[in-house]
């Protein structure tokens, strides 16, 4: 491939971007309006992972940890936001996603699309130190919003403290002191205000 | 300070980033509607780095530079967006950031806080070769917007060519490719549509 078309792959890329800022997310900004988008997500999460890396359980490498975050969602463009509770979207999401990081990363060059759909999958796996610490922002973040807009996301959608436990059973993994945190914070704090279904609640006995 | 004071003045800078959605710029994104907010651009000037990093001029430290990136922009929250080319608002920008950066990193443990100020500072006068490629980034990504929008926040502003170069005098320090490939495919376009006023006519012939 010469010089310009390498280029012009690689700009085709950075064009078909623009799209993740239409995927809407189901959490709310703090206003308690207006929804996030995936690209204002990855960027939040991504600013978090800098501020926060001292607290991963393990060491990271915090350039592989931040395109990991700042790109794992850019399959949206083609398979659109699967809500963290929706169950009967998460049956097919593996399947819309695979297909669309096969386009998505296909329009770059092949080794640097490979690279990148390489670190999609990484973070997915979720089992090297820098994707379980990309993971545990990817959870925190919304979980931080949540406590901002007094769980108002976690009200509408009816959602139950078993399946936020269950979304977050590995979120200590990647850092034990964000998860107690946000735990403490906001998590036990949504169950005392009745925005999140207390549907465990020997948990707190 | 104690570990939980230190954690929760992370907590507090973090939650505080939200309001960089809520920064609007003067560029549309592609659908030509709606304007790009400040976490929505670091993002993409963020993806955008990592995938043409083998055009910076000179070899850079990636990490460092997309820190700069992520960050640069925080200043806005109280600062707000000055548009490029608002000769009035330019004038007291300098003192408007410099004071938001106080605050802001100020939300910060000391040393963290110190750090960020730091990397801004470094963005801000442009001197190193992460600076540099990132003050490109920073210029490139909302051309390649109005290339998709057929420069329709050029024409809404009436802006001039002379002002895109004049704004974009060092971006071929950054990245010449870069610069080249924006030069021939963004603004020359803009000018043969009659988007960007041309008052520097003989820089064609």
């Amino acid at each position: 491939m010469n010089e310009a078309d390498r280029l012009e792959k690689q700009m085709n890329f950075c064009r078909e971007l623009d799209t993740e800022k239409f995927i809407k997310r189901m959490t709310y900004l703090h206003d308690g309006i207006r929804r996030e988008n995936d690209a204002e997500h990855a960027w939040h999460m991504a600013v978090m992972a800098i501020v926060l890396s001292e607290y991963s359980n393990e060491p990271i490498d915090l350039l592989k940890t931040l395109k990991m975050i700042l790109m794992h969602d850019v399959v949206e463009i083609d398979a659109g936001d699967t809500y963290a509770y929706d169950e009967k979207g998460k049956e097919t999401q593996a399947e819309r996603e695979k297909a669309a990081a096969e386009r998505l990363y296909g329009l770059l060059p092949d080794k640097q699309g490979d690279e990148y759909r390489s670190l999609f999958e990484e973070f997915e796996a979720g089992e090297t130190a820098e994707a379980r610490f990309a993971r545990t922002m990817d959870n925190m973040q919304p979980l931080m919003l949540q406590g901002m807009t007094n769980g108002k996301a976690w009200e509408e959608n009816g959602v139950k403290l078993s399946q936020v436990l269950k979304r977050n059973e590995r979120s200590k993994l990647g850092a034990e002191k964000l998860w107690e945190y946000t735990y403490e914070n906001i998590i036990k704090k949504g169950v005392a205000n009745g925005k999140l279904i207390d549907d465990v609640n020997d948990r707190f006995n």
